[in-house]
């Protein structure tokens, strides 16, 4: 990816994977039910879920798509990240 | 990332790109400054906004923060994504 490929936002990530969890909870699937449909392992959804590991982009799209959500609605909330 | 870890989801990342430009057009801010803001390189700003290539969820927050955006309006966009 270039200079930082390993660039974190901690918060940005723990917002995301709270969401992540909220849409997940509210569509009655389970963390199985996504691991499977998504072909990760069951622990990186939890790791995710938790903020404790990033996805990339694409994964955005694979998990409203398989939620049946808007990709937006994983960054419905207000973040003050902080400024570098 | 787990058995997928490759996953590219070419039209989300079309879509997503082409909302970056959009958005740093908007803001005017050059390809020259977003890659040095967000430490990438200019090729790669480049071949993200033409969905070449994706970028991780804490990039979009990078990215919003960089152009004073919120992370949803990069997927301000209706995404018939291929089921699987």
């Amino acid at each position: 990816m270039g200079r930082k490929p390993n660039y974190k936002d901690e918060e940005g990530l723990k917002a995301f994977g709270k969401r992540l969890r909220e849409l997940r909870l509210e569509k009655g699937v389970t963390q199985e039910s996504l691991a499977y449909s998504t072909d990760l392992a069951l622990s990186q959804i939890g790791r995710i879920e938790r903020g404790e590991i990033g996805a990339s982009i694409s994964f955005v799209f694979l998990f409203a798509s398989t939620l049946g959500v808007e990709p937006k609605d994983f960054f419905d909330f207000k973040k003050e990240s902080v400024q570098k």
